[in-house]
């Protein structure tokens, strides 16, 4: 049975790092996965173009393998709208409590799609993924880059597969972080792992990645029995050594239960898997109606960074997906031999199983 | 590798037929499923005394193998609360619509657990499930039942195993109708069954029987993958000659798309899966708070039954998982025949990948 997707990519094995933007994506994480001979990836969406060179040559310095890149397409980015007001008003006692300025909402929201790419094509990066839509691709796919997209539903994955996209990502309700849906209310689109990898892999011919809470060899094995010809897995490396991760995420994600993690639209304005902490608890108290994204984003970014400083999980976005109890603390290169361990040692027990 | 669930009770492949109460489920489909090597269920909990001892004997006269029943805990049922007023005025129009009396709530909720495990005590049934609760099973345990609790957390699934429970299943958000959770609130249990299987299985001795969006051989071998010893299906099976669903509620699972079913309280006052309808429309568009469970389930049961005579959908509750456009229409004996080949295709096809 030829896996198409790690020959074309020349991988040994099928696990692919998910891009983790702003803080727990490194590098140093993205090129150990690689370097492990599976895909690292980093998530570039929140940086400036000049940080995005700086990301990428560093991981050229750290593995000579292939790795990807993240952005989020346009289109995920709303006009601004809303209450500011209020929306202000309600992060007004955090920035209090943090001793920093009272939230303001700069004017541009930060990122800048065109520019962002601009850098990925002058610097030649191999594979470049999706989420939140569908991006106009022409110049990557002049430029022969390996394109996947994010699906949440099996149309989003037709879509991303008659744009002719090389690759798609099955993203199961379990997902840390944010949805990528595009297609539909995101709340409809919460279609779990089990049942979405099988449903995506009947209705297109081009490779699909399974995630959503597939954290050690048995989910690995059991997606690439679902249909997947590879894995993306993001929480399962969040307590890497390589992970820019802050130690009260880190503790943060230890001590919560798998019934603890919950979907929020408070921190940026698109909804997003994370444990249940202060903030969230305290945005779902009032019938607030966040900014939509990237605006709710960039005016809460102040406080996640101040709180990041201070130490402080509560008003942190700590984004993790269903299978925390799973979480392994060990390098990116130990969790990498001991997951390809795992595969072999889950399909053997397979095999010899009733 | 013994499979301890298949061995102690006499199964030839790990599948279990998810008990179905109220229409779907059937002596017939019951029957099928054990007489093809898997375990059969009746799903009593809305029958009176007389028909569980009806629904029993008819499934002996249909198999010598073995099946089970399975009951609610009469902890799921709740004192009679909130506004009838307002819940019988939100369904008025319905009853005009389908030209039944108006809506009365009964005296009784109808169920009589005492009453209806007498009856399975009494028929010595060798196998018993429970959802919603964990209810005290010592005469269940004296007549050496073989048990099994249901569990949508990693807390609840050791609660199971602490009662004395013989084995648990561990429910997926991907599944249909009711949600079994007990010990913490329902929309804080809706973990992936990628997620919840593995966590489960870490945490129990006991063996863990995956359900939630397993509809063909590819999920089973996943399920078993992710260290379950079995897999229980229901949907699967909706469509099947032997089950109970009526014409129009086939069709309707026919015509969904995996994201079209959705959570609601709608029906029975507690959460429970099933296809976005008119009725659930039209329940989410008032701020109407149900009646808790049994008191909604007794107050539209009139509207249910009615809504299935006329053949509208719209007005049943037409219970399915997220794992819909993999549904299959053939006999039971067809389809379990299927699955067990789906297994063996789907071990091997392991074998050989990458």
């Amino acid at each position: 049975m030829p896996n198409n997707f790690c020959q074309r990519l020349g991988l040994t094995t099928p696990i692919i790092l998910a891009p983790m933007a702003g803080g727990p994506g490194t590098p140093e994480l993205a090129a150990a996965v690689s370097n492990a001979g599976g895909l690292g990836f980093l998530g570039i969406n929140y940086l400036a173009p000049r940080q995005i060179e700086e990301a990428i040559n560093r991981t050229r310095q750290l593995t000579e393998k292939i790795f990807g890149v993240n952005l989020f397409a346009p289109e995920s980015s709303r006009p601004l709208a809303g209450d500011l007001d209020s929306a202000k008003a309600f992060l007004a006692p955090f920035h209090d409590q943090l001793g920093i300025a009272p939230p303001e909402l700069p004017e541009h929201s930060g990122e800048n799609f065109e520019q962002q790419l601009d850098v990925v094509l002058s610097l030649r990066v191999p594979v470049v993924s999706f989420t939140m839509g569908i991006p106009h691709a022409e110049k990557l796919k002049a430029a022969r880059t390996y394109l996947i997209g994010t699906a949440t539903t099996v149309e989003e994955a037709q879509r991303i597969e008659r744009a002719g996209f090389d690759a798609v990502v099955a993203q199961g309700s379990e997902a840390g972080a944010h949805r990528g849906t595009f297609a539909v209310k995101e709340e409809f689109a919460l279609i779990g792992t089990m049942a979405l990898t099988p449903q995506v892999a009947d209705a297109v011919s081009i490779p699909v990645i399974a995630s959503g809470g597939i954290m050690d060899g048995r989910g690995i094995v059991a997606a690439l029995a679902l249909g997947a010809q590879a894995v993306q897995l993001g929480t399962a490396f969040l307590c890497c050594g390589e992970a820019g991760t802050s130690p009260e995420y880190r503790q943060a994600l230890l001590d919560a239960r798998e019934d603890q993690t919950t979907l929020t639209r408070g921190f940026s304005g698109r909804l997003a898997r994370g444990v249940r902490n202060e903030f969230i608890d305290r945005a779902e108290a009032t019938d607030l109606e966040p900014l939509p994204f990237p605006w709710q984003n960039a005016l809460t970014r102040p406080m996640r960074q101040a709180a990041r400083v201070a130490e402080r999980a509560g008003l942190q976005s700590l984004w993790a997906g269903q299978g925390l109890r799973m979480l392994r603390k060990q390098t990116a290169a130990e969790l990498m031999a001991r997951l390809k361990d795992e595969i072999e040692a889950g399909k053997q027990r397979l095999s010899t199983m009733v």
